[in-house]
């Protein structure tokens, strides 16, 4: 099941970055995170919530990334992360979820969203603790990477 | 809507801290947060979903706290936080959640919730993103500091 979200979660997030913020992200292939952890600096996380299934996403940016798209939508941005880029990452997780959302819908899947939550602090790890496979997607771009990770329990 | 929610969270958290692990917290004056930021290394989280409302909670500790709860339920911790310890936070946010979703049934809100995502990496921040208050509620213990935070939107 976690497999056949990645599309959904992946074109949302490339969709997303593309129009908003005129950013170009080069996806490197999904791969299922075994010990492996995706290290940033400002994350956006979302829990989720269906009949048949419930889990969490989220959205782990570089600092550079993350203010580079920031540069992108507004014409500006801060020198470091602060609550301007936490509420713009917010956005951008809410934004993504809910692109995906509406594609996992023609999958028969009607997710719930609960509200986002956004992490800051340099070098953090987000460990997602659904039962499922943790999907993980790298994200390159010349400002810094990004990560997409999700993972989903069957309910 | 929030403030009414503060009970059912603080007491399931000390309940489960003290029956778990024999750690007694003793919490703080609960808080509407302004600007004010909880700081910690080791964070769990979590979406929460009803008909009249959607929102987040957090828990957050210090890295000393989390270690030392470890050693209460199971005798014996790593020197750091590492995944037996992500575990472990992970488990008891979905505890505490558990525990105050059945108070909060009492209370008229049946909630779905999401699992747990957990988040480490020194001093990082939660930034809650719903749009109602943030609630932050300090609770102190010999061994370090740790913060229950939760917002809510009415949907």
């Amino acid at each position: 099941m976690n497999v056949e979200f990645i599309n959904p979660f992946l074109s949302s997030m490339l969709n997303v970055m593309s129009t908003m913020a005129q950013m170009e992200l080069t996806p490197e292939k999904p791969k299922l995170k075994k010990g492996e952890v995706a290290m940033g600096d400002v994350s956006g996380l979302i829990g989720m919530v269906s009949e048949q299934a419930k889990g969490s996403l989220s959205i782990t940016y570089d600092a550079s990334l993350a203010i580079a798209t920031m540069k992108g939508m507004v014409g500006e941005a801060p020198d470091s992360v602060n609550e301007e880029i936490t509420d713009l990452v917010g956005e951008i997780t809410n934004m993504v979820t809910g692109g995906a959302k509406r594609m996992l819908s023609e999958k028969g899947f009607e997710f719930d969203m609960a509200t986002p939550v956004v992490v800051s602090g340099p070098d953090h790890t987000i460990h997602h603790k659904a039962k499922g496979p943790i999907v993980i997607i790298p994200l390159s771009s010349p400002h810094g990477k990004a990560y997409i990770e999700f993972s989903f329990d069957e309910s």
